[in-house]
């Protein structure tokens, strides 16, 4: 074959069968570990057979056997149940062990059902629909602006995810930042899992909404191979749009008696496979061994990027006792470690002078990404700019909004991402504006993502070292910071660590340890001073992160205290610091816990009067003191 | 005024002079209120003060003084942070008196901060942006196809909201339904908090969009009364497709000096308030006193829904040991109370074959309603569909992706919503789809929310008993149903209560008790068989709602057997039974507890072998029990 046309948007008829080959190749290997595996979709696999084979071995530019290497185009399949396919690529360019592919879906192989990143080739882990893009999106803003690097970017979804919002969040993001880079496909197969899509295949209809949306967009029979390989190389020189591929596509292409018809989703073919796959194997039966193989980055532009300690460029410097709201803290730590590492962005939702992250927009604008009010698409597009440790982005919004992306979050812990969330205006503190607006489960929600570290710093100089950290501990971070302004506690130097709480407070004579984080915190300070004057002492603990929990603080200060613990949060009784202890004190049978929590829905109101309301604050911290004490003494 | 003309499309000067009166009075009562509150958004107010007064003194059909007569026409604010303009509008109808304005935000008066349904006149909170029109669609989905009522269903949005997903999802779920009785207005205001939106006044993408979405689209000039008198009345009358008016407006519209500028979101005036009001009452002077008053609905169609008690048709029947899934129960139990009461619907997200709702869909076409892969929307529909007790919707998915609408739930639950949400596939026991499928995190999200009832059933029998319980526990309900088939424990007249446990299995001399749910409940069954055969008995205990958890009885049965409680769930550790046991516990120094869980990311694989890597199997539960034993015998 002559090297100098095979990438050439007119290829050879030869290199076009080549394709095909290949094409048809993945579909009997997807058919065949789906078979072994008893499971799996490979109806949603052969209809996209032809789009991978063309991608994968024309259009992209990458090296397979180094699939994270930087230069590499990257890849996300959006359609994560076609995992059967992706794997199938790998097979045939040879990183997977062909052998490897019937082990598919076992528990010692790590092809999986859905993709995840324990595989090399995988950037994000898909499976929960609508998301790809977004990640895609980020990955694609940061090879652009931040990277400035000519790798492109490919997204292949399915036509039932888009109707997630979440796809439209991204598709308004991309085209707001002529996002060139990146080359969406939709397998538009026509068929859901319970019934056909609500648009079928009404392509007019998707072309007029990625149209409306900005993109440039185009229609393709997505069997079409020759098409397929004209309509990507174009897309590779978008000037300055991201463009669509809608791929007219049928579910189970190619296999007899299953190609368009219901009922064939996500079921293996069974007895069916033989017969299909002898079909198919004799469709390309005589032709030579395929030799394409893929193009190589042109050139090496980006390098690996090494891991680094991230430090603040200045310790933080407070007046002990100046008043000054977490959420600004933040603000000020932001700038102090883009400082020193130029690969912390931040990410926000039209609320950055809330969060206080524009702060960071005013020294490094270029290091500021505006999401506007599309939470989902912001967390993954963080999730797409930490891939391959490219960035260390810190995305901030209120904390109650981040609910919005529960399912990207749990998404991106699956997938390893190291991003770290930023969520202000924390509970009932923030007063007047409502339940709404108050997060009152956020600590819950981040919690249970697994290998998350939940950072609830209460004063400045905590908050500047609780973002310090996150930008060291690899992973999903959250830090939670508060509205009201509160007393800074700690000098500059005072070390902090992940899982390590901190005592504010203590005598030799303490009744009780509570246990407060933020605006509770300064309650409970206020509560030990209150009960001081009355002869009563107690101890005051911050746990400083909540997840981790420093178990081992709270049983040693709990059984130094006559083995009371009191917690108080600014949150739900459930997920939220009490049960954190709770967890841990349960174990113990000579510690209690009493908890004080927000305890229903809240009102709007004035803060502090909301605190009393709801039995948060040093008043109900207090009370919850001597009825321990006096019933225990 | 002559009362025939008064609602026409081309009403009097004398109404459209009225109308515009109304509409500076509402901008004067903003700045007021507002400015008395020292926060909220005037400006957000003064952008929407038109169409406000036309809406509610000229399109809509209500009675002001009855807001949730269903005859009415329905409103939804989903720009939720110009609540005090809709307070404004109940105050000038009557409804509201208006010496309560000054009283917004304070925390005897609920006037809110955003509105919640604490208000007659408000049915769902908003506050969280981009959500108000799944709710209206859901309403107007149930006027059209259940109740088949005349009433139409208005929804005014932001423009800053329309990046949220949410919205699209909302805009293809109206236009596929035909629900032409739905009237959404965007008031394009160029203007979000921390900048401008992304679109500006770009009408013309904005109709592009709406158009491509498959509505019937106008733009016109939010300021100009008689345009809007027109274009809504028009949109009244559109036979098939819902209607979308984008709004061109400014922001601080009227208010001299803060129209159109930057960084006047969510302030009130201040020492500008009173000049800006003289100015505004200058010109409305010496008009005569507004006459006009809102036309009520034609007719009585509609009753107010009583409330019912729900049973199932007839009582479940299966053998004791069938081997029967939590979620093919809910099918059955799903018809059988729809049977009953012709006001239970389903929604489902395009899984209806897997969560079994298919099983209502075939006995009640008309009471099934397919959301496709849209779970924001869905919830919203379900949130809308319950309002004013219409309807009681069961919504149900992957309950791994009800997480997609953590932050619907929140507001659901501020909205105080009667829906049943109905989450299959808990948990490493589904097995080959990997953790991307895996529900592990949905217990502590759905506990996290006040006043939410979660169901764990362990069997067919008590999962038809706690979809009946559900369906009259008013409030929002989550139901856990799992993938793999389990034996059948009760009999079909056994009795369920909410927050009361089941005694699954006891003797005499039982060294601890364990509590389980769902797989983990047949596990810890095996578990006791398994010692039993040693000699070792223990207590097996089902919880049966997770949230009120039974904690009399853990108390109880944990003093019975030694003070020792050992927990397994197929969930992650966080906020999940382990917690919600932890935290009853926790106030006991008599007792202890051991927690089993999944405690990091999970792998494809087949469900036995994964409960036992996750030690979360009989097992791990006779490991645990053995250690317990020898530990403290």
């Amino acid at each position: 074959m002559s090297s100098a046309s095979v990438y050439d948007r007119d290829p050879s008829e030869e290199v076009l069968t080549q394709l095909r080959q290949i094409a048809t190749k993945l579909r009997v290997d997807s058919i065949k570990s789906t078979n072994a595996a008893k499971s799996g979709h490979p109806t949603s696999c052969a209809s996209v057979a032809d789009i991978m084979a063309v991608l994968y071995w024309h259009t992209m530019k990458h090296n397979p056997m180094d699939p994270r290497d930087p230069n590499n185009d990257r890849f996300i399949l959006s359609k994560g149940h076609a995992a059967p396919i992706l794997y199938s690529v790998m097979a045939e360019l040879g990183f997977v062990k062909e052998s490897e592919l019937e082990n598919l879906r076992k528990i010692d192989c790590e092809l999986e059902g859905h993709p995840t990143p324990r595989l090399a080739f995988v950037d994000v882990a898909t499976g929960s629909l609508g998301q790809g893009l977004s990640c895609a999106a980020g990955i694609a803003y940061g090879g652009k602006y931040l990277d400035k690097a000519s790798f492109r970017t490919f997204c292949v979804m399915g036509d039932g995810e888009s109707a997630e919002g979440s796809v439209w969040e991204a598709m308004h993001f991309a085209s707001h930042y002529k996002l060139n880079n990146l080359i969406a496909c939709i397998d538009v197969n026509r068929l859901g899992q319970s019934e056909p899509t609500s648009l079928g295949h009404d392509m007019d209809t998707y072309k007029r909404r990625c149209e409306a949306f900005g993109w440039k967009t185009h229609v393709v029979d997505g069997h079409d191979i020759k098409q397929l390989v004209q309509v990507f190389y174009d897309a590779r020189r978008s000037e300055d749009k991201p463009v669509m591929i809608l791929a007219k596509t049928f579910k189970g292409k190619g296999l007899v008696g299953i190609e368009n018809e219901d009922n064939w989703h996500g079921k293996a073919l069974g007895d069916k496979a033989d017969k299909i796959i002898q079909n198919l194997q004799e469709s390309i039966k005589g032709l030579p061994a395929v030799t394409l193989v893929p193009e190589r980055p042109a050139k090496a532009e980006l390098q690996v990027v090494s891991t680094t300690k991230v430090v603040l460029s200045d310790k933080p410097e407070y007046e002990i006792g100046k008043q000054i709201a977490t959420r600004q803290a933040y603000g000020t730590a932001l700038v102090k470690l883009a400082t020193v590492y130029p690969r912390i962005i931040a990410l926000d939702c039209d609320v950055k002078n809330s969060t206080y992250s524009e702060n960071l927009k005013k020294v490094y604008p270029q290091r500021f990404v505006e999401c506007f009010i599309a939470e989902q698409n912001a967390i993954g597009v963080a999730i797409g700019l930490a891939t391959r440790h490219r960035f260390i982005p810190f995305m901030s919004t209120f904390a109650c909004f981040m609910t919005r992306g529960f399912d990207q979050l749990r998404m991106g812990a699956i997938s390893l991402a190291n991003v770290k969330f930023v969520g202000s205006h924390a509970g009932v503190s923030i007063g007047e504006d409502g339940p709404s607006q108050m997060a009152l489960e956020d600590i819950a929600m981040f919690r249970s993502l697994p290998g998350c570290t939940v950072f609830y710093p209460s004063d400045a100089v905590s908050t500047e070292r609780a973002c310090e950290l996150a930008a060291n501990t690899e992973g999903i971070c959250f830090i939670r910071t508060g509205r009201p302004a509160n007393a800074v506690i700690f000098k500059g130097d005072e070390v902090f660590e992940v899982g390590k709480a901190k005592v504010i407070k203590q005598s030799e004579t303490d009744v009780v340890t509570v246990i407060g984080a933020g605006v509770t915190l300064h309650e409970a300070i206020k509560a030990a001073e209150q009960l001081a004057g009355k002869g009563v002492n107690i101890r005051v603990l911050d746990p400083f992160t909540i997840k981790p929990i420093d178990a081992e603080a709270i049983v040693k200060h709990a059984r130094a205290t006559k083995g009371r613990v009191i917690s108080v949060e600014d949150h739900y009784p459930e997920g939220g610091i009490g049960e954190a202890v709770a967890g841990v004190i349960a174990q113990y049978p000579d510690i209690v816990l009493k908890r004080l929590h927000v305890n229903r829905i809240p009102h709007s109101g004035p803060p502090n009067v909301l605190l009393d309301l709801f039995e948060i604050s040093a008043k109900a911290i207090v009370a919850a003191v001597e009825s321990e004490w006096s019933n225990k003494a």
